[in-house]
């Protein structure tokens, strides 16, 4: 996949948390290009033949690995970590592009109302990228991101992979994608740079926990901006970002009070009584679905004392 | 502007708040549709040559005046209010449409960091729609929509305005443009509907507290769907909600933390600090600019016990 890859960091290169402990993998100069092949969020737990007995079984210890790090030759603290992303390259196993996205007990915005694991299997097309099918009535855009991007931070000891912070790490935004670039506070000398947890789709929010979650060569530069002194990430994208699934509009259910959590809950519990309503479906597959494909916003924050979440379902899924 | 209206509603048929008791001007049978000459938020207290003084001087008793209420024929607490919007016409004053976006002291997201009242008055052309001229930096793509739409509480009293609430009313949801329906729960005999609160163009958030605050002529049809049992405002776009404006991409800042709202604060607070060293802009004149067009997304809201808020800024705006 990688015409022009400096470096290649191969599967087994990767570790579980953030610790500036950890040796590099690799020593690069700014400008480097390098090709990861990153394991998918299950480190390989999961593949396309799994059942719901495996996401039971799932061992916690061994979520989310990130391939990794990279200590890039003249990062200092202060400066920024810019990250182009080159392109995604989706990677076959029983001779197909897969995905898995799970609800997994007690993780989710609505993991109280969802206590029993389940499983969606995807499969797709690498080639083509063509919306990936969901049972015979619905089709998800695909969008290849890497969830988790992050650098190591400077206190010392090892960080739970799970929550993002103001180093990046499992940021689940799913417009860091093919030609974003993202910038990143660097805390230790060489930044100390990880990618993972590859998703070919999923919506804003990524509601029930899980995007479609699967193994990809990821291609990316790595860059400094000296003395930038970032307080969080930001990122520029090369163009639009909903384009591939907007074209038929979105059905859009909202939560409204003084509490924005509660608000999301509200609009994403709304979202699925009406898919299950109008489709048939069971509650926890359109929970699964609608965490690959829809979109939490805050469409107000100003008039005191309510606010509105709406959650934006894009109609081209199930029409 | 109204081809087929059954029913024209006058300026001067407003109310402030929403109060059960207040009588309709007008009955009308499910299936009509309306011409609503909406007044600005600010009931005309300001104007295409008002100043900054006159953002101090503003009186909040007259604040987001909405009009009607109309009774519909048949509607009963339990049914959904189905309102589809036909269109808009923005009215012209002093040769042109125009606008305002104001910072007003103790009312915005960064109320603590903005103290002092601040004022953007725009104009543009009501006929091409083309975007509006922010100096001679920036153009704001336009889309014009409806900030206040509802229906009267069962509670009895008057509510305020400025609050949205599950009957839906000051939602300041930038999507309800033209051809949008959206599903109001009704509570009382009759729904006692009213609309005002129009805008030419606003972000997801509308972080300062203002759009483009725009006098307009709102055409809509009401309709009834009975036994609805509708919890919270749901609504379905035509097509997609942000071609207007996404063409070059977008700069993105973010906020990362266990509080959303202190992540949507980050988050619009890091994308003032860039549009400013970027554009030599004052911090006033970005945060009254952003709320005009950046979107507040949430990113992740699953990663415990961290979530991301994600501002996203237009760059067709300023580039």
């Amino acid at each position: 996949m990688c015409k022009a890859c400096d470096y290649t960091i191969h599967g087994a290169q990767h570790h579980f948390g953030w610790d500036k402990s950890i040796a590099p993998v690799e020593t690069v100069a700014p400008g480097s290009t390098i090709l990861f092949n990153c394991m998918d969020s299950s480190a390989g737990q999961l593949g396309p033949s799994s059942t719901v007995a495996d996401v039971a079984a799932l061992d916690f210890g061994k979520i989310n690995p990130v391939s990794g790090p990279i200590y890039v030759d003249g990062a200092e603290p202060g400066d920024a970590l810019k990250i182009t992303l080159e392109g995604f390259a989706p990677r076959e196993a029983e001779g197909s592009a897969w995905g898995w996205t799970a609800n997994i007990p007690g993780f989710g915005l609505l993991a109280d109302q969802f206590s029993n694991p389940a499983l969606t299997i995807w499969k797709y097309d690498a080639k083509t990228m063509d919306p990936a099918l969901w049972g015979d009535q619905g089709r998800v855009p695909l969008k290849p991101f890497t969830g988790t991007i992050g650098v190591a931070l400077a206190e010392p000891g090892l960080h739970s992979i799970v929550p993002p912070r103001r180093t990046g790490g499992n940021l689940d935004i799913r417009d860091i994608s093919t030609g974003t670039e993202i910038y990143l506070p660097v805390e230790v000398a060489g930044a100390l740079f990880s990618v993972g947890d590859t998703h070919a789709a999923q919506g804003d929010g990524e509601v029930c926990g899980t995007a479609i979650e699967s193994p990809m060569d990821v291609t990316l530069t790595l860059d400094l901006v000296k003395s930038a002194n970032l307080k969080m990430p930001r990122f520029t994208t090369p163009g639009p970002v909903t384009r591939h699934l907007d074209a038929k509009g979105y059905e859009v259910t909202t939560g409204i009070g003084p509490d924005l959590m509660s608000g999301a809950r509200d609009a994403v519990a709304g979202m699925i009584d009406l898919l299950t309503a109008r489709y048939g479906m069971s509650a926890v597959d359109a929970y699964m679905l609608v965490s690959t494909c829809g979109d939490l916003r805050i469409s107000e924050i100003v008039d005191m004392p309510n606010w509105v979440v709406s959650f934006y379902f894009p109609r081209m899924v199930l029409e």
